[in-house]
């Protein structure tokens, strides 16, 4: 069975077949999120803190950490700001030491500069997961040498020179051609974790049905993990939550192992912890039981991550029950 | 592909591989549910009426009659109401009757008494679902007589005399076996809608698993369309909903077509709703974004099958909006 091993400075995290779901939280990701980019270019890390305690208060159990930002500002002041290959690799420095000061946790290494992904493969604690390769040529040659050095695993993206094909046969192939050509470099097929590429429904019908048959596929010819940007599925439409809540458990029926989302959504979690029980990955239902229990003081007006928060203090006895607010019969 | 054809007076329903999921509407069934039974007793078909109408405009494809009620007030005055064989065949026909001047959907004729099951074929329009055969010998042979006689699709439960076997692959046996009897009677397998059982998670960890595995082995092996009582996967669990909504769509990528379920739960049926959209059953979303609609309706505080049924006045052009009902902005 495979089994892609993470760590942080104590913990042990395995993605595999035979293992819940593993859930990466998203939200430490300047990219798309303007507000944090100016915090950031501000060094003010205080919503990155705050997103770090809540995911795994959510029960993230892996954190990327996306340097991704653009200092606007700074860049108007000193042109060397315009160069993300100047930027991110301070940024991701900055970011790892801040979140592993928070949460011990295995991090996911996110950036698309390789400088970024070496500082952080150097300030992280343990075995982090590094995101990512891809099929792209010269990604191949710059990225796998870092997976070898470190002794990491590595998130695979299915798409190459040519783009994303949106023919799935087009991705299973790239993805192929990155374990083969990991291989070579005389890494493992189990520390690839593949992501096929999840593209909205709304613009592509089929999009479902072939993440489920290229899940089966990567799990059955080439046996490695896989992870996807959950949200992707939903991407357009309304109601979105019930579309991903629905995905992520058909999604782990197909096979998959890990998704990186948001774990501060009650609804998406709600159905990850419902599909590890179903698919006997929470054997007695001990964290179902617990879950539901956070679910009811949502229901009741606590936010998500505080109810989650307090359930992991009394359920881990570091803190015990707080008095005087459990209402009576 | 396998395909299943019910029809009403005047409506077809296919249960298929190529088909959005089949939602049978369980409410009209008076086992378990005191008040309904006491209410039936009295020549009170109002919560009947009720049901029907909720279920359908809740998005019910078909709606399941069960007679099963025990009449306890005449049974002290008349002994013959001690016999379900005297009750359930006279019930049947009123159930039927009712159900019919009222909705226009096909019928799914549910009883363990062979007369009700007559009955309700005689009274039933259309192409009916009988529920059930089982793989137990004196029902195998005072059923399939009736399907054939009728030439209507069944419902097999794949329990024999020897019980409820928690062993998949004896469950996948008895299937077999009534497929097979079935053939000897002339009856294709596309009419017969294979329920392999869902045992509680709580109760048996693989349960979810179990049942995943098997509605493949049925869809693959046996050619069949397959069934079963959804909820009975979260019985004696918290937060029951989530559990369900998870295993909806679990079960539908796995191959299953339809279920016996409450329709009148948003949760549910929103599970539903995102899965066939996700399977490609629901091209271009129209349905997924008229029910997110409901969905809001609801949270505003609308009862669910009342922004149903408004939801579908509006698209069937039926009824049109109703004035000074939405909110402005």
């Amino acid at each position: 069975m495979t089994r892609t091993v993470l760590e942080s400075a104590t913990k042990t995290v395995v993605i595999g077949f035979d293992e819940p779901f593993c859930v990466i939280g998203e939200r430490i990701n300047p990219t798309g999120r303007k507000k944090l980019a100016a915090e950031l270019e501000m060094d003010d890390f205080s919503t990155v803190e705050r997103d770090a305690l809540e995911q795994v208060a959510c029960g993230a159990m892996v954190l990327d950490v996306n340097s991704g930002a653009v200092f606007t500002n700074k860049m108007a002041e000193d042109p060397r700001y315009a160069d993300n290959n100047f930027v991110e690799p301070m940024l991701m420095k900055a970011l790892i030491e801040k979140v592993q000061a928070l949460v011990d946790v295995p991090l996911c290494i996110d950036s698309s500069v390789p400088g970024a992904l070496e500082n952080g493969l150097e300030m992280a604690n343990g075995r982090p997961l590094l995101n990512s390769v891809t099929g792209e040529e010269e990604r191949l040659e710059t990225i796998l040498p870092l997976v070898k050095k470190y002794n990491v695993p590595v998130v695979a993206i299915s798409n190459d020179d040519t783009g994303i094909s949106e023919d799935p046969d087009v991705r299973f192939a790239v993805a192929k051609k990155i374990v083969e050509r990991a291989a070579d470099f005389g890494i493992p097929a189990h520390d690839i974790v593949v992501d096929p590429l999840v593209m909205p429904i709304g613009a592509m019908a089929t999009a479902g049905k072939q993440v489920f048959e290229l899940v089966g596929r990567l799990r059955g010819e080439l046996g490695v993990n896989t992870t996807c940007g959950a949200s992707n599925i939903s991407f357009g439409l309304p109601n979105r939550h019930g579309i991903n809540a629905a995905f992520l458990p058909m999604a782990i029926g197909a096979g998959m192992t890990s998704a990186i989302m948001n774990p501060v959504r009650s609804v998406e979690m709600e159905a990850v912890n419902a599909a590890n029980f179903l698919m006997d990955h929470d054997r007695n239902g001990g964290k179902w039981i617990t879950f539901a229990r956070v679910l009811d003081a949502v229901k009741e007006g606590t936010p998500f991550p505080e109810a989650a928060k307090a359930a992991q203090a009394s359920s881990g006895g570091r803190g015990g029950r707080r008095g005087g607010r459990r209402r009576a019969g």
